[in-house]
């Protein structure tokens, strides 16, 4: 996998502890341009990297490279910007401290700044907890983000998904093999024990009723479970996705020293366009929370994604899904 | 806890395996009368028994005991009937062998005739597991039952929930302690994990939204947890759990040699008059799956319990919730 790395150094996490040698890897696809006015940047999701995030970039696409300036920007946590896996003792695996959405922001904030010359931002947008961060930006930096969409995603984590995540977590941390975070081999049976149980969240009752595994290749419902979803952690790390978990539990729009824990007006600060694109079957986002969050914000709607494929409404797996939000990356860039 | 119990003898189950002293625990609220024609059977819950089926008797209630001859059962793995925990070897344990709905109702026909001498059933009606019951008897004793009641429950498990299920059972699995079922003492790690892994499906996203457990009397969310999910099932017997797990899995109407796998045919036979009541944000059972089912039986309606209490809104935690399954339980006895 070919990325760059962006050295921040020296970066005090919102949490009180130093990352010393903090590193941001990303991608980028087209050319800045000599105004530096056509930036999209494109944060990563959960348990995902830049490297997943294609979908939605290519000639013709609202993302298209011929036109503008993707940065890709792959999360703390993700196993390629500085992450559990990746850090020196004493702030490795379990000890890696806990990151907040905020903090990648302000650092996605610099890389543009410092490696690119780059202040302005025509859009920004993510998917799930890239979605998060889209958020996060538009909030941050009122004045320079242009336009915002978030696809099956929050700006701030609900108690409910709070609980889920409480939920898989026990997959990885009740297998004894995971100790503490200490292993020396990954804990499979814990990562195993997490994906099957994520596998009721991320897809909706509407998508399992309609048998939709066969349509994947799968003879019988368990044969899915086993070749979808009880190896999918097998190549990621389990303290990163711990990492990320924390992040995501975390994930509050108004708890930064611009806020202070006022959630409206830390939404109300939002001056970008924004269109926020929820499934309608997304068993962790549902409609109802995105639309108390654009109540709050003065330049917004929500968009739903008539889709039963749940949460991955948003992560490209249907190409009805992802014209959606195409439609709408290219109403915001228009 | 005081209640009788009907001793079966050897019992065929639909798994091919006998238990050769099979049990079924159960209590009778109110008097037979000398017609035999006043009979309410409202079977057990998961995790559940007769002891927790009280919100729905009284003198007053639909279920009045004055009138009519209500009796509660306890499935096979509830813990009172035979179970995994109560059972000799080498049947005992993980070896206990898969018990089905049918073969409940089976029992508890058995039961009824055997003990009461009863045969015509005024109203049968559950919750849940308790739901599933009351499909299977109205399919199987079409003309028999007069009425039927399902709150927040299915007569046949769908994919999703089949899914749901496995995930909760890895919380119990992934803890080495449960020694693949053969445990000295309670694997108390895999049982915690599995209540928090619950926590996410029983209660709805708009139950979390409203941080209803402040009404608990829980300080937050994780004290929620800790206070009321981690330690739900320490009382559980962990072998019966995952019984009961297999039985939910297994659930379906037309698996059995009357229906052969039709199910519309099982459906289709159901000549009871019968109220559906889908809680409007259960995770487990949702309305449309109810719909479905309602769609294929000749004299059935759906009645949607309009509250945030995600599946315990058949379960007796509100008041407004059971009114209303009160009031379905009186149009079908009226």
């Amino acid at each position: 996998m070919k990325y760059e790395i962006f050295n921040a150094g020296r970066v005090a996490l919102q949490s009180g502890i130093t990352l010393p040698d903090c590193c941001v890897a990303y991608v980028t696809h087209g050319r800045l341009n000599a105004a530096k006015d056509n930036v999209v940047v494109f944060p990563s999701r959960y348990a995902g990297t830049h490297a997943d995030q294609t979908y939605l970039i290519g000639p013709g696409k609202a993302l298209d490279p011929e036109k503008y300036f993707i940065i890709c920007i792959n999360m703390l946590g993700s196993g390629l910007s500085s992450s559990p896996s990746n850090t020196a003792r004493p702030l490795s695996g379990p000890d890696f401290p806990l990151v907040t959405q905020y903090d990648n922001v302000v650092l996605q904030e610099r890389l543009l700044r410092e490696v690119f010359g780059v202040t302005q931002i025509k859009l920004v947008c993510g998917w799930s907890m890239g979605g998060q961060q889209a958020f996060q930006w538009a909030s941050l930096f009122p004045d320079r983000v242009a336009a915002m969409a978030c696809f099956c995603g929050q700006g701030t984590t609900t108690p409910h998904t709070h609980v889920f995540l409480e939920g898989v977590k026990q997959g990885i941390i009740t297998d004894p093999d995971w100790r503490g975070g200490y292993y020396e081999t990954p804990p499979y049976k814990g990562l195993m024990a997490k994906g099957r149980i994520w596998a009721g969240w991320a897809l909706s009752q509407e998508w399992y009723r309609a048998k939709m595994w066969e349509k994947q290749g799968f003879a019988t419902l368990e044969d899915y479970l086993k070749g979808n979803w009880d190896g999918i952690y097998f190549n990621r790390d389990a303290n990163d996705m711990l990492s990320l978990i924390a992040t995501w539990q975390a994930c509050d729009l108004a708890n930064n020293q611009l806020y202070n824990g006022d959630a409206n007006a830390a939404y109300a600060a939002i001056k970008a366009r924004a269109i926020i694109l929820p499934g309608r079957t997304d068993l962790y986002f549902p409609v109802a929370d995105n639309a108390a969050e654009v109540a709050m914000m003065p330049n917004a709607e929500v968009r739903v994604i008539d889709s039963i494929w749940g949460h991955y409404a948003g992560g490209g797996r249907v190409a009805e899904d992802t014209a959606v939000i195409d439609a709408a990356l290219k109403d915001l860039l228009a």
